[in-house]
């Protein structure tokens, strides 16, 4: 079987978020590439998580072409491979409908930056990633989402923000690896349920400044960092 | 014992939407109908879950006469037959008072399709039948509840639009199966709370195109259907 | 030791609100009452709930005066006998601080009956019981409390409405038994949480009508009711 | 190994807070001190919980300098050290960003004193602390955290307002022991909780009297308390 220890890592990154109950029965995906073969391993469409092995997941090439596995994978492989090819530095991504991230996709908003808890990991709003048109939508759905983030993050790096919202969908993330995407999946939940939380309280709550951003953002990430073991 | 595998589907049912939190105490009832005989197997009155088995359902025909088992039957049973016999597509019937479906239907509003999550399940908005008249509640209570739903669904597929909320009470949900009707429960129920959350962050927030409405629902459900393993 | 199976009711009462998780750490109290002695069993005031046991429970006279028990009662312990003086009906009270019932408390709103959950259980709004004056407060504040309850309730049948909001405070539940008024301090917090998001939803959902009322309250209590295995 | 009782105490301070659902991942950190030597005890930065032992805390002295352990103490570390510079009564200092007290922080509101649940634990609101300048973020800013929460603290008995809320970042709380501390970390969430949603029923919601918070902070503490077993 190829690229088994990816394949073990996207299967945990698709346990994760069952595990911090982002997902619903089958909802959601996350997948991971192997950058020298171009191998995508992405959870097959429609399998229970508590039956799901190693084994079930499916590997297709940046074409979507079946390498390995006999199982149809996700049917939101093609915005997967989008963001591959789009984001030549990740190497993870996963999608779910997790309740408070997605209420704000629903609502049409992006995620302003209320706290630190939003800057330690997104270093910005989250963006909100305007709707399809009909045409868009009608042939070649999933992979025209994939470009609509895109264009979306046209000048953005996305490992500073990692994260998007589709308007009337729900968020896509990634990162380095599959597990760092379910990780920041998950934070990005908190983040949702934190901010949807404080605008309810205050309307006109103020994001947090620049410099703040920058604080917290940089404490964590880069050559600075100083959060963490090292 | 009659219908014993239709009363292990029923059994599970029940338990579905106790383990998915939909239900309080002894609250909710599901059931199952077998079309070649009539016969209607559901959850007795106010019976504990934990202790509940397959064998302590009860089974009534579809004019409510008994047929096997010497419990009460759930006291909505009478809804339930009237479902059963408005929508001949149908095979399982699931009433619960889940959180925030029901704060809906205590809103008096119809959960407005405002994201995929919806349009994968509903093909369209969740309808919400108008509360009974003082003489349909003094009379037939249960039974006219069923009526009003009929009503509320002239012209309306009831195996697209699996979902009803009675203004003032709780949600209906039907399926093809018992247990696809308590699936239909609980996605409900998730649908409920984002476009809840939606509506305070946004109170204009509007529904998805039918474009997309269409998409979603017709990438799980028809002849076209390309989510899952077929 | 002085009657044993009320100890247990009276312990089963109190770990009812635990496991239902309306306290944190030691908040809250059950008590029940043995009508022909006027023995009250009462929690003890601030012993954690995983360690203790019927035997931990003290025993007073309805004034208040020990029976048996080595520890101090619960400090709420004077509301608890005025409501069984002024309540003859009722053999057991509940004090929780959920956190739905107590929000309406501390927003200072009666529970409107907004739906047939509430119907159910309820015969009318949640009543309101007004803040205590300074004089109230400052000597006898718990007995104050109690007797603020009964005040309210003149002319109300108390277990018809077995519960009331202490404005700025929290809930209090009663009923036949202790565990009555448990389950009933459970069923509360539903309702309220349920009451909260629909008029979040819609701040001018309107209460269900007088006859709605009857018919679901009646459907469980009184000589007429059909829910349940009888 | 140095302070073993207080590295138990304070590992058991960080579990607890873990525990109760306050914490996602590694956020969050709890510390207490000795007061004899002036060491502190205090979580490492970065490491999981689930692994975490007595061991794994490290001790520093209150100028920061390390006097055992080899692992990196928490990045909060600074902040902690103010405030055991500043309020010599404290004993332990927890730091979380737990959903509802963030909310409030993050809206930039302090927390009013809606009812008793917040008047047993807290003497009055919970204050909130201005921004940090730029030049206060730029450097020194854990330290310069520290520096506002006693500004914003001057006047103010610290345990008798064990709480503090950074505007646009998260809560820290103290008590007489880390595990106090923590203690008061979980009511907070819980009182933050149930004021969030009072005011959203009702955003004019009053505080209680300043007799009755008196009444129910002088019932727990202080010479005259009458609640607990003595």
């Amino acid at each position: 079987m190829l690229h088994q220890e990816l394949r073990r890592h996207v299967l945990e990154a698709n346990l994760e978020v069952v595990r911090r109950g982002l997902v619903l029965y089958t909802f959601g995906n996350a997948s991971g590439i192997d950058r020298e073969t171009g191998h995508v391993v992405i959870k097959p469409s429609g399998v229970p998580y508590e039956s799901m092995t190693a084994a079930d997941l499916v590997i297709v090439d940046l074409d979507g072409q079946p390498v390995e596995g006999d199982k149809r994978p996700s049917s939101d492989l093609p915005t997967h491979l989008e963001l591959y090819k789009g984001f030549p530095q990740i190497g993870g991504v996963v999608h779910t409908h997790s309740r408070a991230a997605t209420s704000w996709a629903q609502a049409g908003l992006e995620i302003p930056c209320l706290g630190t808890t939003h800057a330690d990991y997104f270093h910005g709003p989250v963006p909100l990633v305007p709707r399809l048109t009909d045409e868009e939508i009608e042939a070649g759905y999933e992979r025209n989402t994939g470009l609509a983030i895109l264009r979306r993050f046209e000048g953005i790096d996305p490992l500073a923000q990692p994260a998007a919202l589709l308007h009337g969908h729900a968020p896509f993330t990634w990162g380095k690896t599959a597990i760092d995407a379910a990780h920041t999946a998950v934070i990005l939940e908190e983040v949702a349920e934190m901010a949807w939380r404080a605008m309810l309280l205050n309307a006109t709550a103020a994001p947090v400044s620049e410099c703040l951003l920058n604080k917290h953002y940089l404490r964590k990430h880069g050559a600075n960092a100083y959060y963490g073991q090292r």
